[in-house]
């Protein structure tokens, strides 16, 4: 037995935020003291380390969890499947539900049993619910989909990575230009076809960690107001990650079986550009190799940091055609990996 | 293989609310409009129905991780294993850490990373993610550790359960008597033992019960604040853990193997008493049985509904043999059943 994606949908946002509607926000260190170069300069150098050149954010009507629906049922007509069959529903997300203009995170109920309320399912055997994991939220999901499949205790799932970044960043901090909005889905099988998920890697540092990604005031020590943002410390973040995803990936390689000659593309959460490309390259270095051109497909430029939702809309946009000269043929081996709020690191080796 | 509880923990606050504390507040109808009866009335109504005299808060200066972190400890301490080998850190929740005074619900990074990391835990293969799923968010966490081991994806896991719901209640409704706060803990192992996790049952009624348990705004209409708190259609939800609550319990020992008079102990989440008294009425009536005297130990009088943490907390008050009356001795049939926003239903059938 094999466990296979048969469906995958996402939603991305046709709300455009271009670089330059940051060009008359205040940017403030995190002591509160103004930046010395002007906007101009500061975004220019945002753009050339990151690569975001655009960010999407949903419309002031939507919420998390009316995207989380859009992109479920796109995998579900993907997956040509009856929905009443699903045995679960999984929805990896961090800040649950935040309206427009508001400040408190909704999870009560879950977004999953949003998702599933929207998708008009009836069958109370399909079991919903939220994971929490930061960024890598929706490649742990599919893991756990793998358990429940495994064991017997599922046999179809849907896997959803759902983010509203927007509605929780403090417009005076600089990487507020990171985060975006979107989400991606996939129905994941027990299938009798070779292939499928061959290995996972998955990992919690938190000893000195934990608090690399947290919830933090705004950068503006003036505001009155309590309300805490999506916070990060970049620089920790980078080294953290180039100390551990290219060994976490190796270990999930070597456990599938397949060679590195073997991967066709690597699916990565879509952090920060150079990160990524530091992360992949020190990745083929573990092998006396350079990274092959093309292998590492990237939406970050457009799409900006959607959390959750980067890794499977991305995988959405390369099978579906989307992505100029890059496809996924069947039989070919790809990797998934994220790293994140946790912190949390994961990896998939998948053999579509 | 079995699945087995090695180890129990809670951590019960020690400041206690009594009903007398809330003689002076205002209650008031989801329209604004005040009750005819005095508070001393309503009281005592309120305390005839759900059976609770008293609640816990924590302290103002204690979170949800801290005390999520104090009934994992002990947890450990009981299952006299190393941290270091634990796979997992589950922690189900469903409202975050929500500082004193605060509204905002703070997730990231997880509650399950902020245990870990107060446990200082090392080991980056100890993966550490919370599950929203109401207030069955432990037994479903539970049920999840089950997966990875009966899967082979791990063989140790710490399951959490712990709410501060004293944070996210609206002193204007009457059922903020309901809430309280709390945490309890297990250590769940792979074991060569008999017994262990025998069956379990789960499910997500959402297409017209998504609502039931929902974030709303104060009773108190005046208020300035766009605030929302944890709101509930008692009724509904009294009328709708009826009728599928105990249909689930017999589903899952119908699937265990074991008979009706193998029960021991039945553990069910602690949400009303009149409601859980109806429930397991009508689950023996099933067998066409009348429920035997002490089956469903009680704490709710005491410590009230505190969510994710109140069958863990009974688990744990039974085994130590903290309540007067109640034991569960090796070879014992137990069930762990539970209900809420979801609406989710799920149960365990469970021997020691």
């Amino acid at each position: 037995m094999s466990i296979k994606i048969t469906g995958v949908g996402s939603y991305i946002p046709n709300r455009i935020e271009k670089n330059s509607d940051f060009q008359k926000h205040e940017f403030l260190y995190e002591d509160g003291t103004a930046f010395s170069q002007s906007n101009s300069v500061i975004i220019e150098k945002f753009k050339a380390i990151t690569g975001i050149h655009e960010r999407r954010y949903i419309h002031q009507e939507l919420n998390n969890s009316d995207i989380a629906y859009l992109a479920a049922n796109k995998a579900i007509e993907d997956a040509k499947i009856d929905p009443e069959t699903l045995d679960y529903i999984i929805v990896a997300h961090n800040y649950g539900d935040v309206l427009h203009n508001d400040v408190q995170s909704d999870t009560v109920p879950s977004i999953a049993t949003r998702v599933k309320h929207k998708l008009r399912i009836k069958n109370p055997k399909c079991v919903a619910y939220d994971i929490l994991f930061g960024c890598p939220g929706w490649v742990e999901a599919m893991i756990q989909a793998k358990a429940f499949i495994k064991s017997g205790m599922a046999k179809k799932c849907l896997v959803v990575g759902s983010e509203t970044l927007s509605r929780v960043v403090d417009k005076h901090d600089r990487d507020s230009m990171i985060y975006s909005d979107g989400a991606g889905a996939t129905v994941v099988e027990a299938s009798e076809d070779e292939g499928g998920i061959l290995a996972h890697e998955s990992a919690t540092y938190s000893f000195e960690e934990a608090n690399f990604i947290f919830f933090g005031k705004s950068n503006n020590l003036n505001a009155k107001e309590e309300r805490r943002y999506i916070k990060m410390h970049g620089r920790k973040i980078y080294e953290f990650a180039l100390s551990h995803v290219p060994e976490a990936m190796k270990v999930c390689l070597d456990k599938s079986g397949k060679s590195i000659t073997d991967v066709k593309k690597i699916l990565i959460h879509q952090a920060n550009e150079k990160m990524d490309e530091a992360i992949i390259k020190r990745f083929y270095k573990l092998f006396d190799m350079t990274a092959p051109k093309g292998i590492m497909p990237m939406s970050i430029n457009k799409l900006g940091n959607s959390s959750v939702a980067t890794v499977p809309t991305l995988l959405d946009l390369i099978v579906k055609g989307k992505m100029e000269g890059q496809e996924i043929n069947k039989g070919d081996v790809i990797i998934l990996a994220s790293v994140g709020a946790g912190m949390n690191i994961n990896a998939i080796v998948y053999q579509f």
